[in-house]
């Protein structure tokens, strides 16, 4: 055993490396430092969600080492240029036996920050947040900045193409929830304590390159053995779920729009075909306004009185059917309406340079921002939640975006919109959590956010992919549902699901029946069912106008419920312990296969999923790692290895493993098929 | 006056400006420093042509200036970071009273280096070699590095889009022939002599940000009062076209292909329908070879005996005829040839890094890189060049492409490919030049090239725009060979032209009837008239197989001879003082819409051509600046302003000065119509 792996924090002052717990995190070599300095300026413009931003870089100065001290569980490096030194970077290990690393400027006022982090060629990389294009991030960048995902995220398809005409394409990193923290291959995490604009370039085979647009306050390191140990020690430092109430198991959550009549006779439809309901989801709730897109929800946050007369009374009668109602709320507030009347003349929206409300266009109507830097504002929003949504008896709600913050803004606490930016999300969560906590049966509310951020692991109750497209695409439709929840699984993000049938349909994409079943079956071997009527109802598949989809949707409920103790184990362990419900293949399998697999997870522990993501399969080509596995539909077992089999509507292909302790129940559930 | 005015060269010591001639060029400010040292490493992928470069760069370091030196025609200026001087900035007078600036590092090893020249908001800046999209580069960034324009050159293009799914598509400065070379409106030239990658960003309002990727030789910055003075100053500098054969005149040099008797056949055609011909230009005079994407010439460079039998022969007999025969050559030669054999046995062809040859791709085939750093292989490419064209009487070419040299070959003088890429396509003219010049007969001899550096200016006799698309848009159709023309004109390339209905059929491209002849309209008010039968021949119209668009085309032809008298002086005064035949209306007109004008041009002096690039026009609006004007074709009298005028086919809007010493001329080619 070397000295380097006897101690848990070693400087190897000849070679100027410092290792932590075996793995070697820094060193100093030419063309390849440490740590380099800065200064840029950002130039960012929005619309709609969608950024673009540059930076004008004026300096980067790349430092050497020019002092250290160190002891057992502490090193101080000095790091400078021309016998100036500039920074002072800290390894210190705290009681969590974590390696913390704190960068200290000395002199000089920069705004720029890269810190180089050794790789291996053959390492992994995971997590960054919620990412929707891959799982492993090695080999590639990722920009970390809140926004909309974008309509169509790869630059090679005609979708974003067209989207971009419109400055409204994403790319393979835009997402709703980047987090700057990532899992290596090595068996550590690292978490960088910062919101500002940062770029993970996890491109070089010699290094990975942590870029910062501020100084991060800290960054952190963790090591276990196996990842699930990893993983939960990082959810007890970024916190973990509130877990989900009991009626989520009841069966699905059905998305519908059009006012109390409408949403009865829906319902009554879908009973009628025996498709098992927990909630009535009802994003119009609030009522709609017009505009040249079409309906779009008024931003008032109360029940409208005309689509939901006597809402109240409603909830009580569907809450004695079992059926609890959900709504939608986002932090923005619609111009000149009451509410906003109000939270302008208290001063609780951010505001322009010049000191007026700073509207944001959403689409032909402008919204004031809640501006939760400001202890008032965040109270009378929370408020809001709580006197409007909870108290006549909502039981659940979509909180909605997060990500607009404009970077022009000034915020009641004068703080820079660049680092607030990232963590606007988190506040919103925080505000939503709030109000929960603060009610009397938190236990009985669940809100759903796209948006996150470092703090989303406790604040941020249940994730929703995102606004998918209403196809197979591999960027955007619906397998880019599976590593969101696995790489913000990695990130202690436990709770994830997903528009069933996907959302946004655009330049001729329309949701076809088919991918709105295999989304469904899909979804029953995830933590919630719910379905979306999608962006333009009237053009898309709704599975309540097609009996043979009633059918269908009634069977997958059917298993969702069978699997409710199964799943109710699977939450408990994301409540305790942060493990991700949707667990990916590498987690517990250490075979190449597993490392970059993005279209399979396991749920739970004992659970292999491996959806059909394609149009017309009859049949399924599955990757099964070593274990003792059995089809859940045909009793058939399988060990490691890749197999070809039956997949036909309705039973997307699953595996539980032949040692679980619910084999009695999963054996019940492929009896219903 | 003020004595910054008074003096050629003077350093403000208090404000740390260097003003020349009256305009501040550079001024040390905090966060904007003269100049920036920096360390990169280029990640560099080519494919067929198309680039993709990246810089990883590793440190920026703004400098201050640590000392000056200074007196009336010379300032020393040392800057330097932390007490240690890095770089030496010479200013100094020179004969011409040219301000000379060079660069000098004084220790450490850079690539990397900007310097900033003080700009005002209101500045317009020009050239930058031949550039396509933007003819005012000001509120853009031009990387400089020569490549294939790319098909399509505007990234919100469907076709550009497409291509890029091949690595094929360019963008706004995607051009064959980038220059260090700019304009500014505060009538000064500057020009950087170097070939290393540069990056000339001009979206700054208050400087511009020159950056090289390596340390240039020096800039040279000219004044004059006047554009034509300065032109004609810069040309002094860079040197000077040889001006056209005598018979270029004669009428439409043809593109045909086909072998000996067909070329004969259409030939004969023409001549039926009164097309006035020049030249026979046939590319495939070398023969073809099959590939999967149609036949493609086979690159050995000697007349092909089975398509064209007795070349020699022929050439004599359509000489009496007073045709001339032109052919097609580039510095590549196709594998396993005898040519390649004997060019290899001797080591003329660039090598890779285990000394073989280097084969690049161009499409199913493979071809060595005529290495013209050896001057033996130099003189071995001239030779054949004299032997295989000149000798045989052909009296002009296209010298195609020189934009493919990798950037990871080993040359012979073991020179920096990443320095030497820029400058082969100068090196390229130059072995025509020669070639040339050693012959009989230079002054019958035009050869026409696509790629350029500086030293085309003297080297290459001739520009042609490039490899147009066969359509009416914006950045790759007809109107993209006007900025073309005026961008390199300001840079002192005289003399270009382009194919008289584009080239490249792609994606559902296909040339119309209408768009050929708009452009042979064109092309008759340009220094020469050349069609290309394109990419694509059979799948595109061509003027041969329709009698209405050759009695067009004779039209054209007529016009265009009868114009000789005036071209010719026009052609003179390109070769005498440098000043471009195609010329922008702000060359003479200080006019704001002069300013950005790239849809019309002055041909020569007195003469005003506002094409017609847009498809059903029967009228077109024209701008006209503040002069007396006389229509061509209706003898209509127009002061300065913007009109409408009748545009019908064969009648391209033309308009004549009042005051041209050529006006009968003119009223004859209006009677014309």
């Amino acid at each position: 055993m070397t000295t380097a792996q006897q101690q848990a924090l070693f400087y190897d002052v000849e070679q100027q490396a410092i290792t932590f717990q075996g793995r070697k995190l820094f060193q100093q070599q030419p063309n390849c430092p440490i740590a380099v300095l800065g200064q840029g300026q950002a130039d960012v413009s929005m619309y709609r969600g969608n950024f673009d931003i540059q930076d004008h870089l004026l300096t980067k100065w790349p430092l050497t080492i020019q002092d250290h001290q160190a002891n057992t569980d502490r090193l101080v490096l000095t790091l400078g240029t021309h016998d100036t030194a500039y920074l002072c970077l800290t390894f210190q290990i705290d009681a969590q036996a974590q390696l913390i690393v704190t960068p200290e400027v000395l002199t000089g006022s920069w705004n720029r920050l890269w810190l180089r982090i050794v790789a291996e060629p053959s390492d992994n990389v995971y997590g960054g947040g919620e990412q929707l294009s891959y799982f492993n991030l090695r080999g590639h960048h990722f920009p970390l900045w809140s926004s909309e995902p974008g309509i169509g995220r790869n630059k090679h398809t005609l979708t974003t193409f067209q989207a971009d005409q419109d400055h409204a394409g994403g790319d393979y990193y835009t997402t709703n929830f980047p987090e700057a923290t990532f899992i290596s291959s090595q068996k550590y995490y690292c978490h960088a304590t910062t919101y500002a604009y940062a770029d993970f370039d996890f491109s070089q085979p010699g290094y990975y390159d942590l870029q910062f647009w501020a100084i991060p306050e800290r960054l952190q390191f963790g090591t276990a053995d196996d990842y699930p140990s990893l993983i939960s020690k990082l959810a007890d430092q970024l916190g973990r779920t509130q877990g989900l109430p009991e009626w989520t198991n009841n069966g699905v959550i059905i998305g519908l729009q059009g006012g109390t009549e409408r949403v009865e006779a829906i319902k009554q439809k879908l009973q009628q075909h025996h498709v098992q309901l927990a909630g009535l989801w009802c994003q119009d709730w609030e009522g709609t306004q017009t505009t040249s897109f079409g309906k779009r929800n008024y931003w008032e946050w109360r029940a409208d009185s005309k689509l939901y007369p006597q809402l109240k009374a409603h909830i009580q009668n569907w809450q004695q059917e079992k059926l609890q109602f959900l709504a939608y709320i986002n932090p923005y507030v619609v111009e000149d309406s009451d509410l906003f009347n109000e939270g302008a003349a208290h001063g609780y929206f951010a505001k322009t340079q010049a000191g007026d409300v700073y509207l944001v266009d959403f689409g032909e109507f402008l919204c004031g921002v809640v501006d939760f830097t400001n202890p008032a504002a965040y109270d009378w929003f929370k408020q809001v939640i709580q006197h409007n949504l909870i108290d006549i008896g909502i039981k659940g709600w979509m909180a909605d975006f997060g990500e607009y913050l404009p970077t022009d803004v000034v915020l009641y606490d004068n703080s820079d919109p660049m680092v607030r930016h990232n963590q606007w999300p988190m506040l919103w969560a925080k505000c939503n959590y709030d109000a929960v906590q603060e009610s009397a049966h938190p236990e009985e509310l669940v809100y759903f956010m796209r948006a996150g951020a470092t703090g989303s692991q406790k604040y941020g109750q249940l994730l929703w992919a995102g606004d998918q497209s209403v196809n197979w695409s591999k960027d955007d439709g619906i397998v880019s549902t599976i590593p969101a929840a696995l790489s913000s699984g990695m990130v202690g993000i436990s709770l994830s699901h997903s528009d069933i049938g996907g959302y946004t349909s655009m330049y001729g994409n329309i949701r076809s029946k088919e991918l709105f079943m295999r989304w469904a079956e899909m979804a029953a071997f995830t933590p919630v069912m719910r379905t979306h009527e999608g962006n333009r109802p009237q053009q898309n598949f709704q599975v309540y106008d097609d009996d043979d989809a009633m059918a269908h949707l009634a069977s997958c409920t059917q298993i969702f419920t069978k699997l409710t103790p199964y799943r109710q184990a699977v939450v408990n362990e994301a409540v305790t312990s942060g493990l991700p419900a949707q667990r990916p293949l590498m987690m517990y399998y250490d075979e190449p296969a597993a490392d970059n697999c993005q279209t399979e997870y396991l749920f739970g522990r004992d659970l292999l999923v491996a959806p059909v993501v394609q149009p017309h399969q009859a049949s399924w080509t599955v990757y099964l790692p070593d274990d003792q596995w059995v089809n859940l539909w045909t009793g058939e077992s399988y060990t490691g290895g890749t197999y070809d089999v039956p997949a036909p509507i309705g039973q997307t292909p699953v595996f539980y493993r032949q040692s679980s302790a619910f084999t009695e129940l999963f054996k019940e559930i492929g009896a219903l098929k």
